[in-house]
């Protein structure tokens, strides 16, 4: 899992198709460049491709990814195969959305300063001013955009005009409460990640601990995924779970549920910066190691 | 958890009210009973009260049960307490109905052979021919009743027969693929335990695992339950889950799930033999030790 | 596990002897106290008996703890009893002691101001300055006590001085990475938890993660203990694991392993606090709802 | 995780050095074989390179195993690289040895009898009679080798002669209770998988559950790993865990511990079996999809 300044990342993705793994570690090898991880998916049911290699570049000089980039096209083209160059060390410019539970966001915001999770944090955005001072301890901004029926539109706006001037590439929806708009959604496709509370698709909607309680389930859990516009059920990235039992009231459910909420999130968060993540047919592919 | 074949459990259930711990460890006190171990739980939103105490009697002389219940039945109906006594070393009559999966019940019949579940095992009822020779090996009675639309009802009253003549105290559906009717639903009522291969409230209903897949969901689980007339919805008693990916085609999740849905129903049983599970409301309390 | 503020718990431990439920129970009714949780367990290899009760005064009038325990201290004596009589919702003093790792620390501190563990946390000392910025956001006085070989005897002296000026009832050592002398350990016993960062009593002593990293497990793990005079060897209260595979380098298990740390340690807090812990013959007692 | 009948493994090891990947990837793509699933891991401190990839030839005319070996050892020798070519589908010449514990041989017997793992079994081996009827029940050879101090190393040579007789590729030591010589372990190393009832290093040698009971943990665990000449300390293939609590006396740990002996050791013969495990410095590396 470790891996130097100097690693690079390499995912691509196409239809199956003799070669595809060869097309990208042939090139790999070409340039120079040692990979230290490698792993592919072959979808046979969708007849999809999925790969992710890691590597260092070896060559003396500088590596000039513009030019990889350019050079690899002419090849990925061959397999009408998409591909992106990303550094491994590259902190992912983001915005966390809010509302008043705090726990995922000071998790969140834990693992930031420490350096666990690499990201460049640029604002927290929130309906409710009350995570104000925990965002100023970590020397953040935060913007206040409360939602009525009426103001919900203009809020997105706003929002929206955040994620443009900072160039965020990831909004993570830490128990953000606000549905949003069908609009906002498709802007967002494949760079917004949502924590839910239950283990999809398991209690949708709201209030998921008290349905939880009143089914009587031994066992609650939390589903991290990426946002699409149909509420709650955008692919899945991670999911993780806690036995409870009847000792459990809602409100106890709902303590208890934190701790794995905060887990998934982060590891949701931590499995999409190191470009392991691929999206197919409503689904995901995680490349792991 | 050792529990010594002179040890006995009563458990107990009412209204929540000021005594009702009292009035049953005093009566164990007077006739002289140890308690290895209590536990109870007071559900404050039901205003319901349930006990479980496993106790060794200590005085000279035998153990009486019918004198033991009588006199205890004079102080539990001053609180309209419903209890039961039940030596915590019986083994269970028990039928086990089954379709042409077999890895329940071969690890049932596992576990019943090497005494870890204490089952009096009386016979295996199943649609379909196929486990037969499973249930020959174990020296076990196997009843095979064919199901078609035309003979459901004539089919289940065989079942009955066979309940009543066994006199059968716990009917163990393990991957029985058949939906019972209301009438067999009502007579089980608290006596039934059925593995669904998903955790439920997710995925009800046929081919959870393919339902799954399609989800894309990054754990599978079994749900173990009482049956009620409601398909898939009665008192969950256990829930087990494994974490699944994208390369696990719906073909995989379904031998991924085996293991857990073994677990998952052999330890219901389990709790339910000890005499651990109380229900209320649709929901199980579950008294641990 | 919801209590109300009225909720007292009563826990003892005595010699297994006939009545040991019932001496606790029944006067708990003649004092018309509403039992609302009560687990027992009976070590048949020890001899010991241990209860834990949580009750709702009902009588008309002021709950008085100090009659209540006066008067059951002539019952508990006919049995050698010891018990302890704590109010449910009472804010256990604690001092916090740390080195440079922050992680446990800044989780504690999260649960503590969201109240999610009710510590009344005096102070937090440590053996380097560090992690005063964190406990100034909070709000909480931070004392510096360097240790140097010289100076581990006098220091020592200070931090009792800080446990007997603050009344301190638990000290948690939440990575603190001294060793304390055996005078000390005494002192605090049974009543100062430390978290060791691996599944004891695999790989005691310095840098358990690096002895796991060369050993090749599968499973890294944290244990949560009170502290004895035998390094790393007290009576366990809760042990938390994750699996990792190859590809974690001794310093990607020092990440990975933080949170297991700091979800064990909380869960063993938490246990101690509700008086659910007992101690025995090394080993420890834990009675759960 | 689907492999079909044509599906073929190549595995290789190597030192890191540029163009490991492209070395196997070109010659299979020159091949006309389509990747469906690689992966690969570069030991960055041990400067150790591995990958595996499966695969599904795609030419026309009949796969040649024998030519496809020769033509890529020309490629491989450059890299001083070792490599295995296996048939995904290849059922495993196995021995599976026993005392009288029969939990682990009737999982491996059930999930061999059901397809669910490829092995081939070729005999049952073991130093009592007891669990004959069992083997015979599943058609298979059972050779009782009793030892005792005067006889073990006559009794090994009878072992191995069955192991050469069979060509048996891996012994699998589901629960044997006798030490085997170094001679023995040494002619078995890397095919040779032994399942220990502790989460080792903990607990090592004799009685590990009483070892556990002592010591007072929380958790149990069961470890299987390739067995080496140091009794209990070959690499590490597997591990799996269970909570425990006080009231689980040695006897119900023996118990508990089953399920989880079971599960973890049918992992490391399916990992093992599906060529994904590979060994350096008294570790294991197991390349995932």
């Amino acid at each position: 899992m470790t891996t130097m300044a100097t690693t690079w990342i390499l995912s691509a993705q196409c239809e199956s198709r003799l070669g595809s793994v060869d097309v990208l570690t042939r090139f790999l090898k070409e340039q120079h460049c040692y990979i230290t991880e490698v792993s592919s998916f072959d979808d046979y049911r969708a007849g999809q491709f999925f790969i992710r290699a890691a590597f260092r570049p070896e060559a003396t000089g500088d590596f000039d990814p513009s030019a990889f980039e350019a050079d690899f096209q002419e090849r990925a083209s061959a397999f009408n195969m998409t591909f992106e160059l990303t550094p491994a060390s590259k902190r992912v410019k983001t915005i966390i959305m809010v509302s008043k539970a705090d726990h995922c966001l000071n998790d969140l915001l834990y693992r930031h300063r420490t350096g666990q999770l690499p990201l460049d944090i640029q604002a927290i955005v929130s309906n409710h001013p009350d995570l104000e001072p925990l965002a100023q301890w970590h020397g953040l901004p935060y913007y206040h955009f409360p939602v009525t029926a009426g103001t919900k539109s203009s809020q997105e706006a706003k929002i929206r005009q955040v994620i443009e001037e900072t160039e965020a590439e990831l909004v993570v929806l830490a128990r953000y409460m606000q549905v949003l708009s069908p609009a906002m959604c498709n802007l967002l496709t494949g760079r917004a990640i949502n924590i839910h509370h239950s283990l999809l698709p398991g209690f949708r909607g709201a209030r998921p601990y008290h349905q939880a309680y009143e089914k009587g389930v031994k066992m609650v859990g939390a589903t991290a995924h990426y946002i699409n516009d149909d509420l709650d059920e955008g692919p899945i990235i991670a999911q993780g779970i806690e036995p409870v039992d009847h000792a459990h009231y809602p409100e106890d459910l709902v303590i208890k549920g934190r701790d794995i909420e905060c887990l998934t999130l982060a590891r949701a968060i931590q499995l999409h910066i190191e470009r392991r993540v691929f999206m197919h047919s409503g689904r995901t592919v995680i490349l792991k190691h």
